[in-house]
């Protein structure tokens, strides 16, 4: 996939995945540039809803004039039995030329970008449990913000659901790319992956104990099926173990950045002092995903 | 709330009620102002499905071009156990700076906009039972083009389902701060509040004796639930007793204007004659919709 | 119908319906035109759901600059019992100059159009089973892409299930105009219309009969629903009757042409060989189908 987000020279023509993308790839600067894309069309792509991830990237290509179209591939013809590909060549053929998407799986985002034709660019925008890149890009970018642009001196704990998170695993190859010092991935057993994700992490399960010393943590959503599933007793016993309250934030390292992908589960993940403090980047998060997607959009398209 | 939607200059920072708001309050002109919010964005963030109310606003912004979200909260994260406080104030991390919002909830859009950072400004597009200001502004506008400027020889009667109607209750404000003449209100006992809101007018359930002399009548639409309910026996009943037919209008004051928030039930609270007639303001109001949202988002965010 | 959609000099007002509408009707030349219709609203109404559709004129609309506005009329306040017609007169009040109406009765756009005020003009974007203009338009463009300019040497057979399908009945009113040589139709039995809509057609059911020396095959997609109505008796039977494959396109004329309205049913009304082979210009239909809205936008609105 490496390969096929990149042409020949290095430029990036598709973004799928941050896993193999080099620490220096050229990504356009941040701005508010009307025109960039005045009279392109953008289409949002998604076969899984996601209000908030759409909004941000309807916002972005807004700002850079494109005209937006969203496509709810849940409740159009994909479902009288056309395939995501077809959708994705006809939408093309309108003149769409950059394409959102969010699938629910693997690998999803990268076949399509296969067929897609020349001058076509796809931004994968979460498919999965694999990759989600913008969300990576926005989560490195407020890292630098918080804690300077030194990642190897950055010690980093990743906490909660790791094993169904798209986030957590993109987070993980951006991580792995700067060079971060330490990584430390903590979270029940059940819902820790039991492959080669986390090579070279520190790992464990007593979250008290992997707080010490570090500058930044990564709280991953709980999703409530995890309940149903029977992964997690109850969210009770989740927050007591792995909730991050100002008692236990106050035993991580100086003025640690708290990161959320959102929507915060308030008093599940974190607790609302926390998610409200003067620690949590989480809004910051959200602004640097408008900039970041800008400035892909602006590398695919401009 | 008057003192929150008032900056300290006496300049408009929300408009979230027109209960004790000055009558000389300055607002935008009308007009067709392009790029007067050129490069703003502003979301429709609907927590109750209202197609024409957010259509009015989402065309009234276009006219004004600004980029237009819209954000349905009933579909979205809110459901994944997102507050509404978190929609916003993410969206508002995203960069929008104008928030249209409707919620089931009473007081629901001044709790928001108490959050709401510094530049961000919030219009209630109708929350709970009490408050819709932007229509009470288009009925206030409509009055004034079909009975002229002095309000205070005017009598009004409001007809119908006062009780669960925030047209109503928004209205009545508006009626009062621009001192009109005669308040009348007139609807089956079931459906009239039995608090202070009808302080001053005078009520009865006996519509031909109450429409004698009005200058305009401000029709209330009847939702279905309130037969469902058992608040009124039969849509025929209710029309028998309070529908507008050309008969009663003949009854009412020379040339008086006929109001109605819309959508109307045809046959219900107004027969056919009397909605397409020539004392029908109905579709003026609906234009001066798009015109007020206009002038109320040039104000707050221009 | 045809009366009503030109004015007194010939000009089109609406377009209602090829049935009727002359040669040589003046509509406007494509092209990338940007601000033609800047500051104009463009409502897509549609009282039934097409995605794909609404898709081509939204982007159409937005590449000649309207401001555009999706109403979904079968969520929105027509479920409160508003009448269509009554909401048309608000959009059109709100200040919406073009609707795009897909509507599942026969006649609804027209109806609609007869309401509609001075200077507001209606695109029929499908209705029942009789009229979906713009699809005819752009298979006739696509036709002389594909064969020239001559349609009267052409051979067209049209394939499937025209009693259901308002792209059969449209195409034959322009197959006709156009003074196409001779028009095929073929299609089972409980498929074809028992009225006089294929006068002048040969028509038969052995496709194996009707493919020999044609220049284009029109292919219909099967709605589903036909199963469960017992008018087939399954996909797999058929798409060996029916579906169009390499070895049956080999037989029909040199270089015949494949067209299909779209989505289509893959291994039912074409194979993927067909479908993605080089005779097959289903794509560009659909892009023919933004450039054509275009065109017909201009010529209403510009």
């Amino acid at each position: 996939m490496t390969a096929q987000q990149l042409d020949d020279s290095g430029r990036l023509r598709h973004l799928l995945t941050l896993e193999g993308l080099p620490r220096d790839t050229p990504v356009g600067r941040v701005g508010n540039k009307r025109h960039v894309l005045g009279g392109s069309a953008v289409c949002t792509l998604f076969f899984e809803p996601s209000t908030r991830t759409r909004s941000s990237f309807h916002l972005a290509a807004q700002r850079l004039g494109a005209d937006v179209l969203n496509f709810d591939a849940s409740t159009s013809s994909t479902r009288k039995g056309e395939t995501a590909c077809d959708t994705l060549k006809n939408l093309e053929a309108m003149g769409v030329r950059g394409f959102v998407v969010r699938h629910p799986d693997d690998g999803a985002v990268a076949a399509l970008a296969a067929v897609a034709g020349e001058g076509t660019a796809l931004v994968n925008a979460g498919d999965g449990r694999s990759s989600h890149p913008t969300q990576g890009l926005l989560d490195m970018l407020t890292l630098r913000q918080a804690k300077g642009p030194d990642f190897s001196k950055m010690k980093v704990v990743i906490v909660g659901d790791v094993k169904h998170s798209r986030v957590a695993r993109t987070d993980l190859h951006a991580l792995r790319t700067l060079g971060v010092g330490e990584i430390r991935v903590c979270g029940p057993q059940s819902l820790l992956p039991d492959d080669d994700t986390l090579k070279g992490c520190v790992v464990g399960d007593d979250f008290d104990a992997m707080l010490e010393g570090v500058d930044a943590l990564m709280m991953l959503r709980l999703q409530r099926e995890r309940m149903e599933e029977g992964l997690v007793p109850s969210l009770e016993q989740y927050h007591a173990q792995y909730g991050l309250n100002t008692a236990r934030l106050a035993r991580a390292g100086k003025d640690a950045a708290v990161l959320h992908p959102g929507p915060i589960n308030r008093g599940v993940e974190v607790t609302d002092e926390v998610a409200d403090g003067p620690q949590s980047w989480v809004l910051r998060q959200v602004a640097n995903g408008v900039a970041v997607r800008m400035a892909v959009l602006e590398t695919l398209l401009g």
